[in-house]
Order: structure tokens, then sequence, then C-alpha cells
């Protein structure tokens, strides 16, 4: 099957207190742009992100709230700025760097939840009854042009409000020349 | 087959004539550190590199001298100092990207010669001998791991005095989490 393609630069998703400690007490995010995934959006506001090495600055927020705080970087980001290069699936955070986050009210040192995203395709129930995925089905998706790749180990996680997308981050993207939008074949490995 | 891959990092291959011009007359590189193709290695020397957006410090000149001066950049490094990326093979320089180059005594426009390296893995004429590889010949190079990856139009160039191994930008290197001197499955793509 063919899906789109959504890539993940760096990005800071912010739970309810953290809101308060960075922007400010009972602060409300603001839309700058609604992303594909249902009720996602990037927000206008932006943090600064400081590791051992060095910083980060106005770094997105996506919203809405969550109920922990997750950094996503890519990897080149975490070497740049001198942290562990950890993957994980969205809301997995054991074992995961800190960094130091500053908004224009406060700042917070985190507890872990640095991670860079593991590949993944948002898959609707439509289309996973249409293609017979099953959430938690690992795939294969081919990058075809001048920079060649085939993605292993792509996730598929299947929700009645997801739309079908394959996200990957900015390393993934610049590895292969995918482009945002751009609609690639997602298949199941051959052994 | 096995190949051990060569992880490049940004560099800079000079000419004897900018390197008057960057570092004195007659100035001599000197070795860093042997690289694994004969002849090759990472200089003591390194320079500044200047971009429409912004530069890149303590970029490394590999030697020996060449007669033309290339710069190898990752995408990555391309959209942070705001030049097009432009994939090509080592010594092709046609419609290339241009930066300036800085160095201790003198400093240089580019007129093209920034390029994004085509992957591709060097092959001694004993190893194409022994497993029916080509000059030229297009290749899989399959990454096993957390961050399975599977490259495309790897491209094999054989020559008496090279060492086997593929070379792989960061960009690649991160979207896979492959190391330095891994060795990894090297084979013809299936249709």
């Amino acid at each position: 099957m063919l899906i789109e393609v959504g890539i993940s630069a760096r990005h800071v998703h912010l739970s309810r207190k953290d809101i308060d400690i960075l922007f400010g007490p009972n602060y409300q995010l603001s839309v700058f742009k609604d992303l594909k995934q249902l009720g996602q959006y990037a927000a206008n506001e932006k943090v600064e992100l400081i590791g051992p090495k060095c910083g980060l600055n106005s770094v997105r927020i996506l919203g809405p709230e969550r109920k922990k705080t997750q950094v996503e970087l890519s990897a080149t980001d975490c070497i740049k700025i001198g942290i562990p290069v950890v993957l994980r699936d969205s809301g997995d955070h054991k074992d995961t760097p800190s960094v130091k986050l500053i908004g224009p009210v406060g700042s917070i040192e985190l507890e872990g939840g640095v991670i860079v995203a593991s590949r993944h395709i948002h898959v609707s129930t439509e289309t996973s009854i249409k293609e017979g995925i099953n959430n938690g089905d690992m795939l294969c998706a081919k990058i075809t042009g001048e920079r060649e790749v085939i993605f292993g180990k792509v996730l598929a996680r299947v929700d009645e409000t997801f739309v079908d997308e394959l996200h990957l981050d900015t390393d993934e993207a610049n590895a292969s020349f995918v482009k945002n939008n751009q609609k690639v074949e997602v298949y199941r490995c051959q052994k």
C-alpha cells in the first residue's frame, strides 16, 4: 500500500504541570498549524533546550498537552548536545536521558523523557482491515529515488482516530531524500 | 559478503592552489590519523566553512592533496548552512553549490564543489574477482539492529589499491545506527 510520509523535526510535548512552569500558570498553547493526526498541532510556543555540550534554540512545542513531557530529537541532535542516543516508542521513557528546558517564564531539569522516536506508521482502523494490518505489526517502507532506502522495523499503530501516515525523523529523511507528504510503498518485509 | 563500514563526517579535500591560499605558500598538510584507504589520511588542519545561513567550525581536511577542492557535507549540514543538497559521486562537481572556506592565512570563495557523497563501496581487485563484482555495479547493504535499514544504490568502485570498505555519511549512520568498522552484509539487490 502507499502511505504519505510525515517528517518529524525535533519537538517537545509538554505536560500541564510543565507548561505552568515554562509559560506560567494555566497558560494555553496556541495553534500554529494543525498536523495530519486528529487534534494534534504545532504550537506557536517554543522552548530552548540545554544539553551537556550545547543547546538547541527555538524547539517547537507540539500540542495538545500530554500526561508526561517528552522530547523527540534526531540522533544527530543527541550527539550534538552531548546526550546518549536512545531509541524508544513514543511514551516509553525507561532509561532515557534528560535535558533542561527553558521557557519564557521558567525552566525545568527533566528526569528522562528525551527519545529518538522509533519509526512507525499510523493506520486507520479502516485501512488496517482493508490491508490486513494488525496493531504492533512490523513492516517495511521503501523510499525510491537517488538515495534509495528500505526502512525495516516500521511499527504499525492502529487506531480509529488515526490518519494513515508514516512518521520518520530528519535523519531518516536526509539519509533517503524522502520529502514530506511523499507517498511511499509500505509492505510486509520478506524474510 | 561482509564489508566494514567507514562513516564519513563532514570534511574537505584541498587542491595545492587552495592550500597555498588557506595555509600559506608550499604549506604541507600533516597526518592526524591514517585512514583505511591506502595513502588517505585525516590531517591535523581544519578550516571554517561559511554558508548563506551560517557556518561550520573546525571542518577537518583529508589528505593528500587533490586536483580539485571538494567539500563533503551531510544533507543535514547543507540544510543548516543554507545551501542546496546535491548528491554526487566524488569528483563530479557539475551544478554543485559553493561555500566560503577560511583558513589561518587566507580565505576562498569556492566555485562549486560542495557535495553530499553518494554511498559507495571500495572493493579491492582481489575481492571483486572472488565475489564477481564489477566496477560500477549497484549493490544493496543491509544494516541490522534496532533501526534496520537496507541501503540501495550502493556504487561499487573497484581498484587494486582499494581496501574493502562501505562509505556512508553521518545522516546514513544516524538513520540506521550503524557504527564505524561494523561489518555489514552487501549483496546484489533483488528486483
